[in-house]
């Protein structure tokens, strides 16, 4: 049985859905040692979050950002947690929809991802700093 | 320290939610040997997830779909990922919200879920080809 | 490789979002004893969730229920399963959108949780009973 654990700090990015499974894999190569498990990936914020989607066409990372733009609104009128801008309660709401972690199975040494899978960093704040992610990489 | 991975091909399924604990717990009856663990099932798509809900009555189920099919709209005007099909743009951001993985506690060789609870395979496509879920169980 | 698991039966919340990140941590004191691990939380039942977002000002916590009975409304004219109540359609929707459990990182002993975040128990109904949750607690 295997523990390995590593903080990552990602720089800043804009507003939107990014792909970050290059910079998860390159931050533990353990994982290689490992034949089954399960990859953690945890992120120490409340207005960015984590979540799984498709890795190919941009336009879905772009559309992912319109939507949820639609669904969780700036400036609702029945907000009261406002005097940090208007785009943090709709982040910290969008965080909580997308989620806080994402865990992947391990399999044969390698993220057993689909093949249109991929890491997406959520940022939802306008001028967010880089964001802190920590890695479990576990199994045997 | 115990551990089994077993990939598992569903049946296609029409759009909408399913419950599919049946097929989790049939697929992994070495779960039966652990005492204290946990069991994740993780789904290798992006235009359909996983999620834990009510296992008894279908209409919530049935709910699930209709609600999901006004939060989520096809057609959107602000869509630009729009050349798979109008159910393809909206099946990815309900992936998302729903979860590609759910992790559930195993207590004395058995899931430990509420009397209430099941797994939903959640179809968000109109089409789908059958869909792989890969369960890792681990624990002692 | 030590493996700890807990139930814990919360009392009655009213209908909202809730910080339990001092009753995590108080229910699991083993937690002290692991250097890289995983800390489940997990709750069992389906009109209830968990998730992971601000700890500090409590407005936050009013625009999620604020916000989540627009997403999520009661009384939709589409809903079918309405018998248990007009609180919960919404709340079993609400709880799959937020999800049924935490997974935190654990490093030197403890939640290696960011400075703003806290667990969240999300009661979706009006008038629930206590509720149950299952910590895991596993690492080395």
């Amino acid at each position: 049985m295997s523990w390995f654990q590593q903080k990552v700090k990602l720089p800043p990015l804009p507003r939107g859905f990014h792909l970050i499974t290059d910079k998860v894999v390159g931050a533990c190569p353990e994982m290689s040692t490992i034949n089954i498990g399960i990859c953690q990936v945890f992120i120490q914020h409340t207005s960015a979050s984590l979540t799984i989607n498709e890795n190919a066409d941009p336009s879905v990372r772009t559309d992912f950002e319109r939507h949820i733009n639609i669904m969780v609104p700036e400036n609702a009128p029945y907000y009261i947690h406002t005097y940090e801008g208007s785009d943090d309660m709709p982040a910290h709401i969008k965080a909580s929809l997308m989620g806080a972690s994402v865990q992947i199975p391990i399999t044969n040494g390698k993220l057993n991802l689909g093949i249109w899978q991929g890491i997406y960093l959520c940022e939802h704040r306008n001028n967010a700093s880089g964001r802190d992610i920590v890695i479990t990489v576990f199994g045997r």
